[in-house]
């Protein structure tokens, strides 16, 4: 069973509204923070049409953000929140930034990291999947049905 | 066997060239470059140190340059240049931008992407290795002699 902390779900709402905030921008709906002893360091949605860019991932501007707030490249003590499974690039910047724990969304089965072995993730950053994993799924498909 | 083109090595001299001024910056010693239709639209360097930003690899860098210099985000008629094998990151990101061919000067097999399994990159992406690879190895060998 995956561990759950109390906080997981307040800080996985704050994460969702991110990614609402790219939905609203006409951007695929992925939503990211980094919380350092329970304080939020860094929040940002996925930018890539925004800013014509592929590597514009949630994910990756929040890492950069957090580097940037503490002053050091690396985030051992720090959980990042992701709506959905972060994907093959997502998960090798998080391996290099040697983050302390993920907590996912909901699952990406077609680009998600998890699909690739061995694991691009670093040996000990820890995983907790399923917060929120409903409502993070149904704010991509709605993007995707609204696009057909 | 790997397809060579006439100019393969000229450019790789190039993203080379990329890769000493990273080492003269006392940063990992990686050099990348992005050609398209025989022209140079994109050049960087590792910049992590300076950058305090583990994304900050040069092939990132240096797709975010071609799709800002192209004014689009796919880079499918595009050829990257780099000295060292990308990792996971800098593959996945590569797979986003959908790039058509990847020259790699030496191997990473530590951190390399071809470790992984399935292939981080798009399928449609050509790979050709070992232009310069002696070369392209020995200065991150250098680099990381001097740290010890």
């Amino acid at each position: 069973m995956d561990k759950i902390d109390f906080s997981d779900k307040y800080f996985m709402q704050q994460a969702y509204k991110e990614a609402r905030e790219a939905f609203n921008k006409d951007e695929v709906p992925v939503g990211a923070l980094i919380v350092s002893k329970g304080q939020i360091i860094a929040r940002a949605h996925n930018l890539t049409e925004t800013l014509n860019d592929v590597t514009a991932h949630a994910e990756m501007l929040a890492i950069t953000s957090a580097a940037e707030n503490l002053g050091g490249k690396y985030l051992p003590n720090c959980t990042l929140y992701v709506t959905l499974e972060p994907c093959t690039m997502c998960a090798g910047a998080l391996n290099w930034a040697q983050i302390g724990r993920i907590v996912i969304g909901a699952p990406d089965e077609r680009r998600g990291f998890t699909r690739h072995q061995p694991s691009p993730l670093h040996p000990k950053t820890e995983v907790t999947t399923g917060i929120m994993a409903e409502e993070c799924a149904e704010l991509v498909k709605n993007f995707f049905k609204n696009k057909r």
